[in-house]
């Protein structure tokens, strides 16, 4: 768990009740039950791994979107047009979730038989966490890859207002005694949640997390939150912020320019705005091993790479260097031995929503 | 061009007379005709567009590389294992531009089948700049990409030793008005000739750019040079240079670990030996517009998110907010029609070379 966050949670409940909770809230807002499930475990998957920002702490703005029409919650995404290897989405505007686990499946399935497949999607929701669909190849020794657009947040290089999302990269490559490769991240240097999270304790922020109203980077967190914005991966253009910002614009062509999404500034702020559809973009990738090298060959290969990676001079005080996804696997084995740790604010909402929709909260007590 | 290398600059010469000399080296050096004219073409594309590291100053390397037998110049990459839309080429140890060229021409002619293809290469030699086959698709109305990983020069977030190269990503995406969107970008913040180049001049780097021999975050680009090393894209952990860590492995997998190259510290320094095969890893992925949606429609909307993001307020102070492939489109038509500039250095060089290979360099005068 981030350090900073740590000191803030209270409360201890069971990933699985919690995992219970969310599917039958979500049946009752008319989700059919397989999608229900598919949601709960995504948004609990985020919890487990650590990536707090993006699991239950995020549950009462799927459950406001439902609530408020913006989502239809019995739909379901299909096939719009295919090519043997490179497929359309329609998301049908169902929950993020389920167009994330329908797409990478289909992406599976043919990267099966073609090799490799990409998929893109349109009509789609805010998705939880992009390395949920990509590590859903791991288990099929595939590579796999997820990227989503999001509402806008992070300001373009030399720009002074929000222009596009933090639209993350996911990539899962497996190994055979280590753990997998799992990078899942923002293409802007930090979340936005990060920077809430400080200006909530009255605390500064590093220089290259966010600017203010007039573009500049600033310490203070106040002002990336009202008119300013996040700085793209690498912060100012002098330490290489226009290479975040090409990421960001690449993820919006693979995911909203190739399957006929919304981009940009273009679309909705999710925070606020809960009764319109959000037409946010998706796209994932699947390789299959075998296509390319046996899988053993592979996994063992990954095996020596990480462990050239892992026992490599470590800097003067430091203990330990991290691979991708290393850390949240960690918090993963932790977090489902001793449960989650849940925000007072948050234990709140899931009790105000649980008497809205008529599902027991017991657990929480 | 750099303004920082701008004034150090001089000799203007003819790039099609300076391709044409290349072209002739190489051939002298056993390279065939077709196969010296795609090297030359990949490295005065590089001095053309701007990127004045991996142009005609890196071209002694290559000659250096023949000279002493690590490449084999009449080597023709071949398919080594297929399936429909996935494609192991091994590289056969020819000119890294050669097998560069090959495998984006397989992954453009079976995306046209497959909608989409990737091709990952081993046996790969240094390939000049990753964004000239990225940009090959863009005349097939496709959307391309190129990794290569490269010679170790980074250092791991928390490490203190170089343990992986700067492992470029390009991607290209055509427009329809606008100049194609691309992006080809180091997965480090800047490239070692940056930092080398302010160390001939004096000058101290921002933070961000390098680790000193003790893994620390340093200003003295000569403690960059001498045993530290760059830093990935966002600098140190607290700006999330751990991603540009993770970007930079994801290169590895694609590129190495998916072929059966050669990765990480296990690589040969470019700089000093020319006498063993390098073994690097190349990834090229080709997606055919048309297999998503209407090509004339895809690069309508790109022209329309290209237009949004450069009309976007500016931060205070500048006049222009940028797309990815901007500065480099409008910098390779000044120096087609100025020529280009060389410097004193690059000249001696290349009269030395065209001694040794008896071929002419009065243009040069």
């Amino acid at each position: 768990m981030d350090p900073i966050t740590s000191n803030m949670m209270q409360e201890r409940v069971d990933p699985e009740a919690l995992k219970l909770f969310v599917s039958k809230v979500y049946q009752n807002l008319d989700l059919p039950k397989k999608n229900a499930d598919i949601c709960a475990d995504v948004i609990i998957s985020a919890d487990l791994r650590g990536v707090d920002s993006h699991g239950i702490n995020r549950f009462d703005m799927y459950v406001n979107e439902l609530e408020g029409g913006a989502i239809d919650p019995r739909a379901q995404p299909e096939i719009k047009s295919e090519r043997a290897s490179a497929v359309v989405v329609d998301g049908k505007n169902a929950m993020g979730a389920v167009i994330g686990e329908f797409s990478m499946r289909e992406a599976i399935k043919r990267a099966k038989e073609f090799g490799t497949c990409s998929v893109s999607a349109l009509n789609g929701n805010h998705y939880g966490i992009a390395g949920y669909y990509a590590m859903m190849a791991l288990k099929e020794n595939m590579i796999g890859m997820s990227m989503t657009n999001a509402c806008p947040l992070v300001v373009p290089t030399y720009g002074k207002k929000v222009g596009f999302g933090t639209n993350p990269i996911a990539f899962a490559a497996p190994a055979k005694k280590e753990r997998a490769f799992v990078l899942d991240m923002a293409t802007s240097g930090v979340p936005i949640g990060k920077v809430e999270l400080m200006r909530l304790k009255g605390e500064s922020i590093p220089l290259g997390w966010g600017v203010d109203e007039s573009g500049k980077p600033t310490t203070d967190p106040a002002k990336v939150c009202i008119g300013g914005g996040l700085m793209p991966l690498g912060g100012p253009a002098e330490t290489a912020g226009y290479k975040g910002y090409g990421l960001a614009i690449m993820v919006e062509i693979l995911t909203a320019q190739l399957s006929g999404a919304l981009f940009g500034t273009l679309l909705k702020s999710w925070k606020t705005d809960h009764s319109h559809k959000a037409s946010l973009g998706h796209f994932c990738a699947a390789w299959d091993i075998e296509a390319f090298m046996p899988a053993e060959e592979f996994k063992e290969r990954m095996d020596e790479m990480i462990t050239l990676l892992k026992s490599a001079p470590k800097s003067d005080g430091e203990s330990r260097i991290y691979v991708a996804g290393e850390k949240e696997f960690e918090e993963e084995e932790r977090r489902t031995k001793n449960g989650l740790s849940i925000l007072p604010k948050t234990k709140a909402a899931l009790l105000s929503i649980g008497k809205r929709h008529g599902v027991d909260t017991g657990f929480l007590m």
